[in-house]
């Protein structure tokens, strides 16, 4: 018997599922990971351990989990076979079997998240699923200098969510922006890690900044470290996990 | 009382609707569109007329309808307002006041449709409902060439479904193109007008020559007039009409 430890890179359309985590009454997309998993190798239990929790609504480019394993189904064939037990939400993109010490969460040194906002007074029919419609004019010139601020090592406690028991509040940012791209506005940050909610309340306050209904700057609203002076928590269907970098 | 016509300009996401056309046992877009209009203006019956019919999960991002109304409420407040009352994934982009003469499908001039294909051996979550997954192969290049050759006037007999009762299978098609945005692989066509499936063969025709499935010529396919020599229909979920000229 010889274990496997397999890093996953997972792609989902989070809208139908409750996020990332098994609960209750829902498998989430980790439940419907495992599922799929018990079934092809033939398991009664198996962890996928992914990078991190993403909530209801929010999606995935490059979601990271790993799982232990043994099987003698060549890894290389994983996503095909695991996608075909999946729903159709839900998309393997690679496997590759890794150290046995890679942790999926422990391990990883910088997120990216991307966020995308459509500036549009009608809905769009194929965007309302995966952008956030923001109906006001944005001074796009404008959000792209503030979203600078962001970069760094800072304590960003104003930019989450309450009823998180953390204590270390400080995250550093590697890089942040702000562009456009076709019919989408983009804002993508990278960093260390996140707080919760930490990049819906920057997507919120990077527009409250962009339509003029927040007057300071990014700069002062961290250094307030004051969620009252950030902007609005951003909707899910806005929010995707790009990759996971280790 | 003095009657409108109405011109609306309408995108929809096909995947939830049995097609434009009300049926007995679905309203289709028609339909929706219909009872969203009875509901503002206080009508109990009132017709929406389409360009032409869109099958069953096939997009439009330029649909053309109109209908005739008494109202008092401005033209201009017409998407906002039909928007509430219909489901989300049907937007009226516009709406404008035009000549009582005016004919959706009568006075159409022009019509484009886009098809979208996604080329992976791996789903993506976003794009299964808006494009055809090919998992071959294509030689881009070939099909630019290739589908050059519907252009102009012809007898497009070969490239209709059976069970049509038409009788003149003669199109003139404006232009036609295969070009790559971003992750898709696109085939646009501008003709004077369509056969019943006539476009999904077309796609599915384009696939076959560049997967080298299909060796022959577009050429000598059309003149073939035989649909048993074109390719096959393309799935409808890569089919968006995209606008109608008039």
């Amino acid at each position: 018997m010889s274990e496997k430890n397999i890093k996953i890179t997972v792609a989902y359309n989070g809208k139908n599922f409750n996020g990332w985590q098994k609960q209750k009454d829902s498998l989430g997309i980790q439940g419907e990971l495992e599922f799929a998993c018990k079934s092809v190798f033939s398991l009664k239990e198996i962890e996928v351990i992914g990078s991190g929790r993403t909530d209801a609504g929010v999606h995935a480019l490059g979601q990271v989990a790993n799982f232990k394993v043994d099987t003698t189904i060549p890894t290389e064939k994983f996503p095909e076979i695991l996608n075909n037990r999946l729903p159709k939400d839900i998309s393997v993109l690679s496997a590759e079997e890794v150290a046995g010490d890679f942790h999926s969460r422990h391990t990883a040194k910088r997120k990216t998240y991307r966020y995308q906002i459509y500036r549009s007074k009608i809905r769009s029919p194929f965007l309302k699923d995966i952008s956030y419609q923001v109906k006001y004019d944005l001074d796009v010139e404008k959000m792209k200098r503030e979203v600078k601020f962001l970069i760094g090592k800072h304590d960003f406690c104003g930019f989450m969510s309450s009823g998180s028991s953390i204590k270390n509040t400080v995250r550093e940012i590697f890089d942040a922006s702000v562009f456009e791209q076709d019919e989408l506005l983009i804002i993508e940050v990278c960093g260390s890690g996140f707080l919760y909610n930490m990049v819906r309340i920057i997507a919120g306050t990077m527009v409250d900044i962009g339509r003029g209904k927040i007057d300071e700057s990014m700069k002062q609203i961290i250094e307030s470290k004051d969620r009252g002076r950030a902007g609005h928590t951003a909707p899910p269907q806005g929010l995707f996990l790009k990759y996971v970098e280790y």
